[in-house]
């Protein structure tokens, strides 16, 4: 049920941005459950006026290819399954394409169960 | 007070464009009881690389003009108004632009009366 | 921790641009206390036929400047902190770029602390 926004400078290789996109989605699998074919994605690419990331907040040095993943989805995973989920997208994104950990940020947007509608108007998540 | 973002592929006509618009709106009037005028929508279109959508999950086939249909809106609805509104969006949608419903995706992002201000600084649904 | 998205349509100068997200940023640190480096921002500009912008709702005459804020933030904040960032955004909206108050749209799009991942793959506000 999640979906996914990939926020991002424009400028990279279709390779890098679907690398990302897959990992992400790869991630969410292995940590949150998602079925394979539950993959709703949507990819913005910025110019770099457009794109404000500060590079240093935390104390966690920021670069260019800095990403921003913003995913929704129903608020039922606990602490430890939101900490694995930030570590493997991290770590996927490490192997493919490339990037540092540094330069991925995530936030989760919850909702609940009960407002998805994946087509035929229905509640799809909602037993009657 | 809900804010739409409106979700589809790059190419489609802009009367294609304003009919989802315009069904979505009238969706959340007949069913959330939102006022003509509380009219807020913001449309992103996208490249084929950049719309990442399933064509298959929970059993529903879906084609290039799925549309996904983001509603950001205060959380005091029941899930029999949420119901409503899905099935009322489908069906304005088949009607015009002429969507099959197994392309329309929905979801919504649930927020709180006071997380709004529609102008002047203001928190628009907070009575002092 | 906020994730800020600023909506308008297309053609104002980038310094009309920036100065709203430099008004933002600052009201957000001056209301609801995010430090100066917490910054991110990105910024979604639109064809006149993709921003649809209700021009009275709420018995306010908004124009072609309109400008909507959408803000992620971990909900902990009261309704007196949201009030006080509305004003100052709006104030400063004002200053710079000299936007009138009646068009400055905010939402506000709750989470919890341990919904963000600010690099390395860790939940930054969780402690162990």
């Amino acid at each position: 049920m999640p979906l996914v926004h990939i926020h991002l400078r424009k400028g990279k290789p279709r390779e890098h941005v679907r690398a990302i996109a897959d990992g992400v989605h790869r991630a969410l699998g292995e940590t949150f459950g998602v079925p394979a074919d539950d993959r709703f994605q949507f990819v913005h690419q910025y110019e770099p006026d457009e794109a404000i990331v500060d590079p240093h907040y935390f104390g966690i040095e920021r670069g260019g290819d800095a990403v921003f993943i913003e995913i929704v989805a129903s608020d039922w995973r606990d602490t430890a399954a939101k900490k694995a989920l930030f570590a493997r997208i991290a770590a996927l994104l490490a192997e493919r394409p490339g990037l540092r950990p540094e330069d991925v940020q995530i936030v989760l947007a919850p909702n609940k169960r009960e407002d998805w509608s994946f087509g035929l108007g229905r509640a799809s998540y909602v037993t009657d």
